[in-house]
């Protein structure tokens, strides 16, 4: 998406300093989303205005909102992209890890930004959010800034903002943690799908190959999938099942805080 | 412990607005610590000087030390209590769940508070950790300002400030979460154990029953703990097997992040 930098620059300037009494200056978030695209992880950066480095999509919490909510805004607010469950994984509160000075400059404010009222903090930690979802599914537009928006490989990445880099990296872990408590890969598949496409998100998600025996009798313990009738069609000799979600299993194995270690 | 009121009390109003201008008054930290007594989870608590409620051990943070630091000191500062890996599980940013107004009165600190310079912040936001101790090995002294400490079993607690009730309740979960990836509860044990002996723990734990057969298969099968050659002495008839963690299989293990699902 193109930007129309200096009207965006201008409004951008001046709703931060319309909306600074209303947020928690040294309290922010920044949204991990995780996508599988190009048998990698891939994670949603923002290119912004005059950043020279990539960032998060982040921001501050206001005064009267939790910050669970607040990431949720903030990422629609950064990216157009809404109805996605964030979970917060961890607190950045490292003392040099954020500074205003290069804040405004990267967000383009002039110099003098301190004396426009606004009391600026010492420290801003950041509350990190992530995100499994469907590539297809989403439609990043940049949002209320027309912010150019794109996908990076997390072994890949450009240059991040302040600490994004860390925040990335320590997102990938938890993503791959929360995996055990609840295996949601298959919604990065098609409403049907087989057993090897399935142990190919794993490989790619947790960073190892796996033996193709081994998997499909864990998936079977899980039992938590239907094998249908169909198989795959269009793969020329052997036709692998399709298999789909047992949606009343896969919910009851949830309740019951059951474990998807693999 | 007993409590010389007036001179603590006038101690901590001294210390607060002295050490506010270093603190972050809208980022605290409150410590969950869990330990296994009385066949059920217990967390250590502080009952503080004219306090209706019990506390978990809480504070601000500084402004030139990351939170991970700051939980570390303030369990020190409120219990005496160090050496302790705490971890970072969730944060509790919800706007009404800390006044200012409740805690300068639960600090025996007289109206007027405001006035001394101190600029405080309409919502601060905990950042709640956690740890599981050995009720043997740690020994809460009350801390810099001779508070009380006790133990309360976590299905039994009194009335507790602000939303610590809630933040208790969240550790407990994170607790049982944090045991799939490092199982720890040997630590709660002798040196040597028994098989029984910690399935009581994590029966204890986990808040469930379970299937003694079962139960050491999935204890064989993570192969971390050797048997040993002595038996249990002293009881009465089919004296049970002697096992220890074996040290070097047990750090590999969690070096492959392997996972002790149960």
């Amino acid at each position: 998406m193109m930007i129309e930098t200096v009207m965006d620059w201008d409004k951008l300037q001046y709703n931060f300093q319309h909306e600074a009494r209303h947020l928690d200056l040294n309290i922010s978030v920044d949204c991990v989303l995780f996508t599988i695209r190009n048998n990698g992880i891939n994670v949603l950066l923002i290119n912004s205005f005059h950043y020279k480095e990539y960032a998060l999509p982040g921001g501050f919490v206001r005064k009267d909102e939790e910050t669970d909510s607040a990431a949720s805004r903030i990422l629609y607010q950064r990216t157009g992209v809404e109805r996605i469950f964030l979970k917060q994984f961890k607190v950045f509160s490292e003392p040099g890890r954020f500074s205003f000075k290069s804040f405004g400059k990267n967000m383009g404010l002039k110099e003098g930004m301190e004396s426009k009222g606004v009391d600026f903090p010492e420290r801003v930690i950041s509350i990190g959010y992530f995100a499994l979802v469907n590539f297809e599914s989403i439609h990043p537009d940049g949002g209320e800034y027309s912010e150019d928006t794109t996908w990076a490989d997390i072994h890949k990445l450009p240059a991040l903002l302040f600490d994004h880099a860390l925040i990335v990296k320590e997102g990938a872990d938890a993503l791959r943690r929360e995996l055990f408590f609840k295996p949601v890969l298959h919604n990065l598949l098609p409403e049907q799908f087989t057993m090897p496409e399935l142990q190919h998100l794993y490989e790619i998600i947790l960073e190892r190959r796996m033996d193709r025996g081994s998997f499909q009798r864990k998936m079977k313990e899980w039992d938590i999938f239907d094998r249908l009738e169909e198989k795959r069609s269009g793969v020329a000799h052997k036709r692998p099942f399709l298999y789909k979600i047992n949606q009343e299993k896969f919910d009851k194995a949830l309740e019951q805080g059951r474990l998807f270690g693999i």
